[in-house]
């Protein structure tokens, strides 16, 4: 067997979410309709990085499998191009070692949350952008953001719903950034939890519009409670937009995206 | 009866185009089963600025209807977007004299044709550019383009499937820029026959891919014959996004949009 690693964009709009789940459409369920087709078989496991909620994006998501079959590394894109549905893309495959794991390799992730603010309602950005009326204040949410920074337990930041018990992990970088109407909230960190990114998007949120100061994040966090945070944002304007396996390659996309944060 | 003239956006990926159709998803239809319903009636007439083929864009289309209801001229916006689906929406509403004709008063429109060339296939811009693999060459598109300026018969630009009969049109500006990989041309003229922009697209697009001359463009047009032309472009990267009503509003557009044209 051969393990072959895929990197692949989708457009969430028209998904359930990245797990496979009856009777709901979902990447993963492409995917492996796909790579079952393929194999001429009735199904075939793949693993990714991490799963997406309903509305998600992904760009370039790293999903792994194993295959017995002898096809060249540059032809399975095109192969499995030709049997997914338009709002998947694999841009390329690569053979890994057979004990590389898509999600346990992971060493760090990048997500974007993309929203507009005070611009008028824009239906081609409906699926894409979550879309405010009120203005934010950057600076505000800026600082609240640095307060998120660092290793911490991330339950106030994330849903209570999940299996996962250790919710230590650790944020490199969070930066917030606009060009004219359009909003950016890039996150960088060595992994994160379930609904994580929303949550601390509309926590981000809440501190940009006066309901929240920046200053109560560290007691908000250290309360390890759900309930002391905002509401979740909406999973349209969030992004899957990096994974890193190797912390030499994490480390360099911290330095040059650096700059941002000097300038601030 | 008051006639109400509205400005509406749509995702063009989701219908058969802006006409009424039997058994096809349609703007038109659309936007008369929410005013049938606000009207409490079987059925709404409404008359647009123009049609669009399936896939084309609208931005701030005009539509025109009448309505002998006394819904405050703020009101019709919401009304109707609180029955619209979320793929059309309705920026604003204003009274217009009895006279005034959405399409016949019309005296230039603009339209956009938005690509990417050379760029990795992208899902997210899937219904909204045409993506190209081959880099045209601007300066020969833009000089293809000078060629089609002015008034001509442009049945050799245009579909023959239509009743229209008087094929002579003016072309004010057409433009060809980009940034990056991102392409735009931009189409002011004094009204555009069926499928005109997109033959013109495919044209100027065979202009920069060295396969047809920009000196020919003349003979091309004189020849008032469709199949000299090149291959009609998908309707996917085409928006209608302005229509005029006064000859002072569109030199106006002309003036302020004439920089770029300085600048090439």
């Amino acid at each position: 067997m051969t393990r072959i690693l895929l990197r692949i964009s989708y457009d969430g709009s028209g998904f359930k979410g990245y797990q496979k789940q009856p009777n709901a459409r979902s990447v993963q369920g492409e995917v492996e309709r796909a790579l079952a087709k393929i194999h001429k078989a009735p199904s075939w496991p793949s693993t990714s990085s991490g799963r997406t909620d309903a509305g998600v994006h992904g760009r370039r998501q790293p999903v792994h499998f194993d295959t017995p079959l002898a096809i060249p590394e540059s032809r399975w894109a095109r192969a499995l191009n030709s049997l997914l549905p338009e709002d998947i893309y694999v841009h390329d495959a690569e053979i890994v070692a057979d004990n590389f794991h898509a999600r346990y390799d992971a060493v760090g992730k990048e997500y974007l949350y993309k929203f507009t603010a005070g611009a008028e309602h824009d239906i081609f950005a409906r699926h894409f952008r979550y879309q405010l009326r009120q203005v934010p204040d950057q600076q505000l949410m800026q600082q609240a953001a640095d307060y998120m920074l660092g290793t911490h337990n991330f339950a106030s930041l994330s849903s209570p719903k999940t299996d996962v018990v250790d919710k230590v992990r650790t944020m490199y970088a969070i930066d917030v950034w606009k060009e004219e109407k359009e909003w950016t909230l890039r996150f960088i960190g060595s992994g994160f939890l379930y609904q994580m990114v929303r949550v601390m998007t509309g926590t981000l949120l809440d501190c940009g519009f006066g309901e929240r100061n920046p200053e109560d994040i560290p007691a908000l966090i250290a309360a390890e409670d759900r309930t002391k945070a905002s509401k979740t944002a909406p999973g349209h304007g969030l992004y899957l937009s990096q994974v890193f396996y190797e912390k030499a390659l994490l480390e360099q996309h911290l330095t040059e995206t650096a700059g941002r944060r000097k300038n601030k």
